[in-house]
């Protein structure tokens, strides 16, 4: 009965799905690398193995409706053949090559007329000393595929600080350095009938590359920038084909918006969903996928706040549940079931109210106790 | 990683606390009676077996923090030898013996001072018709235990109508039947330690004995009363020595509210918590029986329409998602992955909102889909 979704990968997104899946009697089906893994430990149908096997992606689509995925490290061919054997593949092969190559992403966002910043495809070390010559010190240099989190991502004023990448051969996309305000994420969900459906547009808060915070909506933002990162992501979604939840991060400057990054799934960005949304991204993105009609994405209060947990000094961030659930009574706390290691996702808290400023300060302390930090070292620290 | 809950059953109360035992990372292992059940179907650890079995009991707690139940059918004396072996039983076995026993429970409510509607305990037919003179007829007979939704429960205007039931030598509970302007029901939840938290006090719609319909706040209550439904659940669950969610079924007469049943677990009354509350009863129950300290109950809207789905013509109701979901995108659905048979509890939508009559006719005519009734149906019946 209900639904049967194929995802592939086992970490926190897939875990993310596996609630709003229980409520809506999908039966969700993970590909997973570890048996004990985040998604795992919550699914009881999660099969090992690898998106790199085709034999294995053919086994978990069996019997299944849909294939969607929580990471873009598949190979395409693969998602061709399971495709030519008639599986619905969502997001399908095209539209997430642009999610797996950056310089394929922003050939395609090119020609789509989305604003981006500056950018060249370099392959030698005068083609990138050009492009910074013209752009100007420093330049963002981007290996094309594989990186995540700050991973696979420098800035550099000299085409010597990535010679290791060229000594590899393949081109690397380098980007001006945007001198951007703040940062922004436009959420969307799109249906393979047409439909979409956007969240409100977020102001993302990074830390050494990698999502610390996110405020729902961004705040003081110019309604009429807002209906433009709106537009973009909509014009991404559809111009890409995306179906699923599409993530557009933007970086805010004195001129407008500009397209940072795509993901093609539920993303950090709209975690803030889950407690802060009629309908959340994960519940959205398997509605999507099915091309069933998209849930309300209204806001369920004026404002939500979401921050990652990233690392911890407990070996057991659940063990600080008596202190944080004293201290945050009203704190979504999310954990991921990973093991702690330096500045790892394990897991998030949002805060939902009338007012940002004390959501900010309950999803921060809630947090820092999952830290582990003492009271008098968050203090010296805020 | 994460605390251990070990709970008794496989039903959808065991399933919709799945959802927030993954959010919080806390293990939820569920002893369920089927292995395709509406839990075992969410939840990879589910071992097979009956509380009736000391052994499968043991074996359900071993590694456990605490100990659950999402029904009163255990027996007592297999708690008290797991409690003796230092088990967290919660609720304990002297509290659920109120709920598992209706007899017990009246005395019980009668020495808290509780107000109850008039009843008796009776053994022959001269009892019970003794008791029908005094309070005037037709009363209400119950079986002191095993009675659920309904059953176990019958009007009479004289004691040959129980014939059966006394026939079997045990004592019948005998009540008044009470002149009820509705009913309304008030959720607390209790830790060991003794905090206590409540949610709005709820409006219940019964049809045919079994809950209809739930609307949170109950429209239009006197403050006072409120106060005093509060006040009574705060009263039994201290009084009894309840942990975890106890839901306290009241008849609100002219005169004021009198105790009509408990139940000491997440209850259908508490559904909507989940999508209308900021901490729902199942993540409550988790916090709880862990000893946690609770969360907030604020709701998140100023109303939440919480309509059952009992029984349906489709084979399979989640077939009619395509229609619901069109008509009513900010429907939250629920199904618990049970077999269609009439009448049968197989899931519940929520509507939240700032209009009370929108939310009922939005959940309403949501759970009119999942039914299968056509619209014209529909308006015939509306």
């Amino acid at each position: 009965m209900g639904p049967v979704v194929a995802v592939v990968g086992g970490g926190q997104l897939a875990r993310m799905m596996a609630e709003p899946a229980a409520a809506l009697q999908i039966r969700l089906r993970a590909l997973v690398e570890d048996p004990d893994g985040a998604a795992a430990q919550v699914l009881p149908d999660s099969p090992v193995g690898t998106p790199k096997e085709l034999a294995d992606l053919r086994a978990l689509v069996a019997g299944a409706d849909v294939l969607t995925f929580e990471h873009e490290h598949i190979p395409g061919d693969h998602l061709r053949a399971l495709q030519a054997e008639g599986v619905s593949v969502q997001p399908g092969p095209d539209a997430l090559a642009c999610a797996q190559d950056k310089l394929h992403m922003r050939e395609r966002l090119g020609a789509l007329g989305v604003p981006c910043p500056r950018w060249a495809r370099v392959s030698t070390a005068a083609e990138l000393e050009e492009f910074a010559e013209t752009v100007g010190r420093p330049v963002i240099v981007k290996t094309p595929v594989g990186g995540y989190d700050g991973k696979g991502v420098r800035v550099v004023s000299h085409a010597v600080e990535v010679a290791d990448w060229m000594a590899d051969g393949g081109p690397l996309l380098v980007e001006e350095k945007v001198p951007f305000v703040r940062e922004l994420a436009a959420l969307v969900a799109r249906r393979p009938s047409g439909e979409m459906r956007s969240w409100p547009v977020v102001e993302t808060i990074q830390r050494d590359g990698v999502c610390a915070e996110v405020l729902s909506p961004a705040p003081g933002l110019d309604p009429a920038l807002a209906r433009e990162a709106e537009k973009i992501a909509r014009t991404v979604a559809e111009g890409l084909g995306v179906t699923g939840v599409l993530a557009v991060e933007l970086f805010a400057t004195a001129e407008g918006v500009l397209v940072n990054e795509l993901a093609m799934r539920p993303h950090n960005s709209g975690h803030f969903s889950i407690d802060g949304s009629v309908t959340s991204q994960f519940e959205q993105h398997l509605r999507a996928v099915l091309d069933l009609p998209l849930g309300d994405t209204a806001p369920t209060a004026p404002w939500a706040v979401m921050v990652n947990l990233l690392g911890s000094e407990l070996e057991d961030p659940a063990s600080a549940y008596p202190a944080l659930m004293a201290r945050c009574p009203e704190a979504k706390v999310h954990l991921y079931g990973k093991a702690v290691r330096p500045g790892r996702k394990l897991g998030h808290v949002t805060v939902t109210g009338a007012d940002l400023e004390v959501c900010r300060e309950r999803a921060t302390a809630a947090v820092a106790i999952l830290r582990g930090e003492s009271p008098t070292e968050r203090e010296e620290a805020g």
